[in-house]
Protein backbone atom coordinates (compact mmCIF):
# COMPACT_ATOMS: atom_id res chain seq x y z
CA UNK A 1 0.00 0.00 0.00
CA UNK A 2 1.22 3.53 -0.54
CA UNK A 3 -0.97 6.12 1.35
CA UNK A 4 -1.85 9.45 -0.86
CA UNK A 5 -3.34 12.87 0.76
CA UNK A 6 -4.38 12.77 4.53
CA UNK A 7 -8.00 13.12 3.78
CA UNK A 8 -9.40 14.90 6.54
CA UNK A 9 -8.90 14.32 10.38
CA UNK A 10 -12.27 12.65 12.38
CA UNK A 11 -12.82 14.55 15.74
CA UNK A 12 -15.97 13.04 17.99
CA UNK A 13 -17.72 15.73 19.24
CA UNK A 14 -20.97 15.73 21.49
CA UNK A 15 -23.10 18.69 19.16
CA UNK A 16 -22.49 19.27 15.48
CA UNK A 17 -23.71 22.51 15.93
CA UNK A 18 -21.75 23.64 18.48
CA UNK A 19 -18.45 22.41 16.66
CA UNK A 20 -19.33 24.29 14.01
CA UNK A 21 -19.83 27.28 16.08
CA UNK A 22 -16.25 27.02 17.44
CA UNK A 23 -14.65 26.11 13.98
CA UNK A 24 -16.94 29.42 12.87
CA UNK A 25 -16.12 31.65 15.21
CA UNK A 26 -12.90 31.08 17.10
CA UNK A 27 -11.10 29.65 13.59
CA UNK A 28 -12.39 31.76 11.07
CA UNK A 29 -13.53 28.95 8.85
CA UNK A 30 -16.25 29.63 6.36
CA UNK A 31 -16.72 26.33 4.04
CA UNK A 32 -18.75 23.97 5.60
CA UNK A 33 -20.39 20.65 4.44
CA UNK A 34 -23.90 20.70 6.08
CA UNK A 35 -24.88 17.97 9.00
CA UNK A 36 -25.99 14.78 7.35
CA UNK A 37 -26.57 11.54 8.78
CA UNK A 38 -25.31 7.78 8.48
CA UNK A 39 -27.38 5.70 9.98
CA UNK A 40 -25.77 2.33 8.69
CA UNK A 41 -22.69 4.02 10.61
CA UNK A 42 -24.48 5.15 13.74
CA UNK A 43 -22.91 8.90 13.26
CA UNK A 44 -24.12 12.10 12.13
CA UNK A 45 -21.33 14.01 10.21
CA UNK A 46 -20.54 17.36 8.57
CA UNK A 47 -16.82 18.59 7.22
CA UNK A 48 -15.00 21.72 7.61
CA UNK A 49 -13.37 22.28 4.30
CA UNK A 50 -9.98 23.67 4.65
CA UNK A 51 -7.75 25.23 1.52
CA UNK A 52 -5.82 21.43 1.56
CA UNK A 53 -7.77 19.07 3.62
CA UNK A 54 -10.80 18.46 5.92
CA UNK A 55 -11.94 18.36 9.59
CA UNK A 56 -14.55 15.56 9.95
CA UNK A 57 -16.79 16.46 13.00
CA UNK A 58 -18.51 13.45 14.26
CA UNK A 59 -21.30 13.34 15.89
CA UNK A 60 -23.44 10.05 17.73
CA UNK A 61 -26.64 8.91 16.10
CA UNK A 62 -28.80 6.31 17.97
CA UNK A 63 -28.28 4.19 20.87
CA UNK A 64 -25.53 1.18 19.21
CA UNK A 65 -23.05 4.48 17.58
CA UNK A 66 -19.92 3.35 17.89
CA UNK A 67 -19.09 6.71 19.16
CA UNK A 68 -20.73 6.83 22.35
CA UNK A 69 -17.97 4.59 23.89
CA UNK A 70 -15.95 7.49 22.91
CA UNK A 71 -17.81 10.16 23.92
CA UNK A 72 -18.18 8.54 27.41
CA UNK A 73 -14.31 8.79 27.90
CA UNK A 74 -13.56 11.69 26.43
CA UNK A 75 -16.80 14.09 27.10
CA UNK A 76 -15.80 16.75 25.46
CA UNK A 77 -14.80 14.97 22.56
CA UNK A 78 -11.48 14.51 20.82
CA UNK A 79 -9.18 13.33 18.12
CA UNK A 80 -10.95 9.98 16.43
CA UNK A 81 -9.17 8.97 13.57
CA UNK A 82 -6.93 10.12 11.06
CA UNK A 83 -7.76 9.51 7.47
CA UNK A 84 -5.65 8.74 4.45
CA UNK A 85 -6.34 7.81 0.83
CA UNK A 86 -5.39 5.15 -1.03
CA UNK A 87 -5.91 3.86 -4.89
CA UNK A 88 -7.81 0.13 -3.96
CA UNK A 89 -8.99 -0.14 -0.19
CA UNK A 90 -9.35 -4.22 -0.66
CA UNK A 91 -5.09 -3.97 -2.29
CA UNK A 92 -4.48 -2.13 1.06
CA UNK A 93 -6.48 -4.61 3.61
CA UNK A 94 -4.55 -7.52 1.81
CA UNK A 95 -1.17 -5.22 2.21
CA UNK A 96 -2.39 -4.31 5.53
CA UNK A 97 -3.06 -7.98 6.83
CA UNK A 98 0.41 -9.21 5.16
CA UNK A 99 2.34 -6.71 7.39
CA UNK A 100 0.69 -8.23 10.06
CA UNK A 101 -2.20 -5.57 11.01
CA UNK A 102 -5.66 -5.98 11.96
CA UNK A 103 -8.45 -4.18 10.38
CA UNK A 104 -11.70 -3.53 11.53
CA UNK A 105 -14.92 -4.58 10.21
CA UNK A 106 -15.41 -4.91 5.74
CA UNK A 107 -15.09 -1.91 3.81
CA UNK A 108 -17.97 0.05 3.02
CA UNK A 109 -19.14 3.42 1.65
CA UNK A 110 -17.86 5.95 3.90
CA UNK A 111 -19.01 9.69 4.17
CA UNK A 112 -17.23 10.77 0.90
CA UNK A 113 -19.16 8.07 -0.99
CA UNK A 114 -16.03 5.99 -1.55
CA UNK A 115 -14.65 2.52 -0.55
CA UNK A 116 -13.04 2.66 3.47
CA UNK A 117 -11.48 0.80 5.89
CA UNK A 118 -10.11 1.11 9.56
CA UNK A 119 -6.83 -0.10 10.32
CA UNK A 120 -6.79 -0.81 14.13
CA UNK A 121 -4.64 1.68 16.57
CA UNK A 122 -2.72 -1.10 17.89
CA UNK A 123 -0.76 -1.25 14.60
CA UNK A 124 -0.39 2.38 14.06
CA UNK A 125 1.05 4.02 17.80
CA UNK A 126 -2.58 4.02 19.39
CA UNK A 127 -4.20 5.98 15.99
CA UNK A 128 -6.90 4.84 14.71
CA UNK A 129 -5.72 4.94 10.81
CA UNK A 130 -8.84 5.34 8.26
CA UNK A 131 -7.75 4.30 4.32
CA UNK A 132 -10.33 5.31 1.81
CA UNK A 133 -10.54 5.85 -1.72
CA UNK A 134 -10.26 9.33 -3.52
CA UNK A 135 -13.24 11.41 -3.65
CA UNK A 136 -15.13 11.61 -7.06
CA UNK A 137 -14.71 14.73 -7.39
CA UNK A 138 -10.75 14.88 -6.35
CA UNK B 1 -8.73 34.49 12.97
CA UNK B 2 -9.33 32.87 9.59
CA UNK B 3 -7.50 29.30 9.81
CA UNK B 4 -5.99 28.02 6.31
CA UNK B 5 -4.04 24.87 5.71
CA UNK B 6 -4.18 21.80 7.87
CA UNK B 7 -0.44 22.03 8.47
CA UNK B 8 0.06 19.32 9.78
CA UNK B 9 -1.34 16.18 12.61
CA UNK B 10 0.79 15.77 16.00
CA UNK B 11 1.44 12.28 17.24
CA UNK B 12 2.90 11.82 20.13
CA UNK B 13 4.86 8.03 19.91
CA UNK B 14 7.52 6.36 22.40
CA UNK B 15 9.95 6.06 19.44
CA UNK B 16 10.02 7.85 16.93
CA UNK B 17 12.41 5.07 14.54
CA UNK B 18 9.34 2.68 15.23
CA UNK B 19 6.79 4.93 14.02
CA UNK B 20 9.06 5.74 10.52
CA UNK B 21 9.03 1.96 9.99
CA UNK B 22 5.40 1.84 10.43
CA UNK B 23 4.57 4.75 7.95
CA UNK B 24 7.00 3.24 5.65
CA UNK B 25 6.38 -0.26 6.18
CA UNK B 26 2.84 -0.89 6.53
CA UNK B 27 1.57 2.92 4.53
CA UNK B 28 4.16 2.61 2.06
CA UNK B 29 5.08 6.60 2.80
CA UNK B 30 8.42 7.27 1.32
CA UNK B 31 9.07 10.88 2.33
CA UNK B 32 10.24 11.82 5.43
CA UNK B 33 11.82 14.61 7.59
CA UNK B 34 14.26 12.77 9.38
CA UNK B 35 14.17 12.86 13.16
CA UNK B 36 15.92 16.57 14.90
CA UNK B 37 15.68 17.66 18.52
CA UNK B 38 14.17 20.30 19.62
CA UNK B 39 15.72 20.97 23.48
CA UNK B 40 13.83 24.29 24.44
CA UNK B 41 10.07 22.37 23.88
CA UNK B 42 11.45 19.20 24.98
CA UNK B 43 10.48 16.95 22.26
CA UNK B 44 12.50 15.06 18.97
CA UNK B 45 10.57 15.23 16.06
CA UNK B 46 10.43 13.67 12.77
CA UNK B 47 7.75 14.35 9.98
CA UNK B 48 6.16 12.43 7.29
CA UNK B 49 5.32 14.13 4.41
CA UNK B 50 2.32 13.65 2.72
CA UNK B 51 1.47 15.51 -0.83
CA UNK B 52 -1.15 17.41 0.48
CA UNK B 53 -0.37 17.69 4.83
CA UNK B 54 2.21 15.81 7.04
CA UNK B 55 2.18 13.81 9.69
CA UNK B 56 4.63 14.99 12.76
CA UNK B 57 5.67 12.48 14.77
CA UNK B 58 7.12 13.78 18.55
CA UNK B 59 8.99 11.60 21.02
CA UNK B 60 10.02 13.11 24.23
CA UNK B 61 13.17 14.38 24.77
CA UNK B 62 14.59 14.83 28.69
CA UNK B 63 12.83 14.34 31.71
CA UNK B 64 10.86 17.27 31.79
CA UNK B 65 8.93 16.84 28.42
CA UNK B 66 5.40 18.06 27.95
CA UNK B 67 5.20 14.89 26.58
CA UNK B 68 5.93 12.30 28.90
CA UNK B 69 2.31 12.93 31.09
CA UNK B 70 0.58 12.37 27.53
CA UNK B 71 2.35 9.38 26.85
CA UNK B 72 1.89 7.91 30.91
CA UNK B 73 -2.00 7.99 29.58
CA UNK B 74 -1.19 6.88 25.77
CA UNK B 75 1.71 4.23 26.25
CA UNK B 76 1.31 3.83 22.69
CA UNK B 77 1.15 6.95 21.89
CA UNK B 78 -2.00 8.94 20.22
CA UNK B 79 -3.08 11.84 18.22
CA UNK B 80 -1.33 14.68 20.06
CA UNK B 81 -2.36 17.80 18.32
CA UNK B 82 -3.96 19.23 14.96
CA UNK B 83 -2.18 22.01 13.38
CA UNK B 84 -3.75 25.08 11.01
CA UNK B 85 -1.84 27.68 9.91
CA UNK B 86 -2.90 31.68 10.28
CA UNK B 87 -1.18 34.49 8.13
CA UNK B 88 -0.09 35.95 11.85
CA UNK B 89 -0.16 34.18 15.38
CA UNK B 90 0.23 37.37 17.03
CA UNK B 91 -2.77 38.60 15.73
CA UNK B 92 -4.70 35.14 15.93
CA UNK B 93 -3.87 35.05 19.52
CA UNK B 94 -5.58 38.53 20.09
CA UNK B 95 -8.67 37.39 18.15
CA UNK B 96 -8.62 33.87 20.54
CA UNK B 97 -8.60 35.62 23.75
CA UNK B 98 -11.06 38.10 22.34
CA UNK B 99 -13.16 34.75 21.50
CA UNK B 100 -13.11 33.55 25.02
CA UNK B 101 -10.77 31.08 24.09
CA UNK B 102 -7.21 30.44 26.43
CA UNK B 103 -3.59 29.70 24.89
CA UNK B 104 -1.14 28.08 26.36
CA UNK B 105 2.02 29.65 26.89
CA UNK B 106 4.10 32.16 24.84
CA UNK B 107 4.15 32.45 21.14
CA UNK B 108 7.58 30.80 20.12
CA UNK B 109 9.67 28.97 16.80
CA UNK B 110 7.89 26.05 16.28
CA UNK B 111 9.77 23.01 14.03
CA UNK B 112 9.26 24.66 10.91
CA UNK B 113 10.87 27.82 11.94
CA UNK B 114 7.89 30.18 12.05
CA UNK B 115 5.84 31.42 14.94
CA UNK B 116 3.44 28.95 16.55
CA UNK B 117 0.96 29.02 19.79
CA UNK B 118 -1.23 26.29 21.22
CA UNK B 119 -5.18 27.05 21.48
CA UNK B 120 -6.48 25.18 25.00
CA UNK B 121 -8.33 21.52 24.03
CA UNK B 122 -11.22 22.66 26.47
CA UNK B 123 -11.79 25.45 23.82
CA UNK B 124 -12.03 23.23 20.77
CA UNK B 125 -13.94 19.94 21.55
CA UNK B 126 -11.07 18.33 23.93
CA UNK B 127 -8.64 18.50 20.63
CA UNK B 128 -5.41 20.36 21.23
CA UNK B 129 -5.06 23.05 18.53
CA UNK B 130 -1.57 24.44 17.02
CA UNK B 131 -1.84 27.74 14.90
CA UNK B 132 1.37 28.33 13.40
CA UNK B 133 2.41 30.96 10.45
CA UNK B 134 3.40 29.40 7.16
CA UNK B 135 6.66 27.44 6.61
CA UNK B 136 9.03 29.80 4.88
CA UNK B 137 9.23 27.31 1.74
CA UNK B 138 5.84 27.57 1.11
Amino acid sequence: MKVGKLNHVGIAVPSLEEAMETYRTLYGATDFVEPFDMPAQGVKVAFVNLPNSQIELIEPLGEDSPILNYLAKNPKGGQHHVCFEVDDVNQAIEDAIASGASIIGKPRIGAHGTLMIFVHPKNSNGVLVELMEPPKDH
